[in-house]
């Protein structure tokens, strides 16, 4: 792992750790609450886009230093530059950055321990999973300062019920992560000190599949989700198809039938 | 508050109360249950219509006299004008009701304290926000009368998962207030002396807000929904940038930054 | 009920049971976990066409012989024709089977008494109800043996909220009975010995109703969520216009004023 130095210039914003085909992203602002400035979001950007060059990547976690996972935009920042065209600018880099992790052609596991709000919420809700710490609590809370979550909202009613998402957004309220998995914007709530654990856990189901089959069903999951149904089997039907062309269907299949592990390519 | 008198003429089938920019809505027919028959149907349209002219609204909160919240259509109005026509008119009437709701400018709380019943039921479906009384039962129970709920059920399926909305409609079964909540049918049920406590710090919640960005929000929210993804956050991003230009936005940031309660616009 | 005898020429892979209006369609290869294979698929097909052309017919129960509800495709078949225009005509047909049940015009309720896996899971995701016993298990498993379940990820992801359904999709692991209703897969658990009880209970609701007025909402009910606000409103606003000029809404609208109970047509 790359270990902070102290200084800026030395110091990535996203710390990048490798182990066994699990990429695990950190985000490196703790003081500042490890807030979306422009040069995070670009971050960001670079290392999604550095693990979906890398053939070798088969699970991404998304986790942070600190006290809080993501506390959402750098307000400082962007009220340096009160001017439409910047914030416009700004919103479409941080849509980017959200819309990338599901154009990842593996999944990606947001690991929350502190508190998730605003954009920084939006990032647990643009994951493919999520597992956080019974301590972390999650909110869209750009309506205590007057800015609407609009969108983060894209990501969270993509994830969570109409009024359950309404409410969120109006109140700006937060909510604990047991609430946050009983609705469905994380999938398991554990205590603390078994967090690591638990995504280590989901990382290696995740590492005992074919990759290719990941691969083929992550792609295909999102798109089929916008169609209408008979377009959606027509599509998903197809994939599929391939899928079973690949060696490792056969040798999964076979090693079934055949009652021993299988043996994925790669 | 305008109070009932007796005769149906001075009788508003809708009574309207303001209190510091939170409008009470209260369907007033209480003897029928609160039926939508065209005359009430027509006293929301007009009360709707009058409170997204006014822009000292911030929040609206609809209610009901009686033992019911509301019974649905007027089946004895109904039955009496047995014309497709006259049928059509009037659930395209309604239905302009209900998205009256969502296209007001500020949320809408519903505050159901007893049976909500198929147009009843639509009518809690299609409020931003809904908070019952325990004692509250849910149903979209035209199927017991030969007339399955059809227009209630593009509101019920926006909100309560596929096999749940079904086996509503074809059943016309009720459901409980905390069954409604853990469906995302409502928010909150609460003990029935709390109801209206519930209610007021839900709207003081509201209030408490920049109004211009809570009218951006509600507009914003509802719009994206239905695009996809991409297009979802270049409507959203829009929108959020041109929040960022309005003074509370830098009201609201600077009071952030400066630990001290913003003063909002108006 | 027609009965198995032993060999597979005389023994249907579906068998056939009708009891006043309701038909139990019950897979019939319990040894082979009622694989799906292109000859079940076939039988499941012609199945559901012989009941969409009975009047007669007022529900559906999709039930299953042996020990498990269904394990999905045919392993073994597939594999015997490792060819990609095959596969895809399986899984057309697969999908063509899947459609059928909420193309039917009755509802068709799953009986789940065992594991339903992959396609078996997406067979209780197609139906639109399900009850389970508690002793019921489901997975899209398909992934364990390096094929992804993506026709099933269609039904799946279009009853289960997002980050839940991409769990079950890439770990392959199975959800219990309670938990699948929880997260609305399925309507109800209940205990293995009142599974036939609760089963017919839902049957007789639906039965106790105007079999037009199902017949009209069904064929509604899917349409309109695919719809605009807007267009399902005029869509549904129409259909329930016609529903009212039937006889049985004249005659449940009536029964309901006179305080008796309705009589249905047919």
């Amino acid at each position: 792992m790359e270990m902070e130095s102290g200084g800026k210039a030395v110091d990535p914003f996203v710390l990048r750790e490798t182990h066994d085909g699990v990429v695990t992203l950190r985000l490196n602002r703790p003081q500042q609450f490890n807030a979306l400035s422009e040069a995070m979001l670009e971050a960001l950007r670079v290392a999604f886009e550095d693990v979906a060059r890398d053939d070798s990547v088969r699970c991404v976690v998304l986790a942070a230093e600190g006290k809080a996972f993501c506390a959402g935009h750098d307000l400082r920042e962007m009220r340096g530059r009160p001017d439409l065209a910047y914030y416009r600018t700004l919103f479409a880099q941080c849509s980017v950055v959200m819309q990338a992790i599901q154009a990842l052609p593996v999944p990606v596991i947001a690991r929350v321990h502190g508190i998730a709000t605003a954009a920084g919420c939006q990032l647990v809700a643009s994951c493919d999973l999520a597992i956080a710490s019974v301590a972390a609590k999650f909110a869209v809370s750009g309506i205590n300062v007057g800015l609407f979550c609009s969108t983060p909202s894209v990501a969270l009613s993509r994830n969570v019920s109409t009024k359950r998402a309404f409410d969120l957004l109006v109140t700006g309220r937060f909510i604990d992560a047991e609430t946050a998995a009983d609705w469905g914007l994380i999938n398991e709530a554990v205590p603390e000190q078994e967090l690591d654990a638990a995504v280590a856990r989901k990382a290696e189901a995740i590492l005992s599949k074919s990759p290719a089959a990941i691969r083929y069903g992550k792609a295909m999951f999102y798109r089929q989700r916008l169609m209408e149904l008979g377009d959606a089997y027509a599509f998903a039907g197809d994939v599929m198809a391939r899928n079973m062309m690949e060696e490792d269907a056969g040798e999964g299949i076979d090693a079934f039938l055949q009652k021993r592990p299988p043996r994925w390519q790669r």
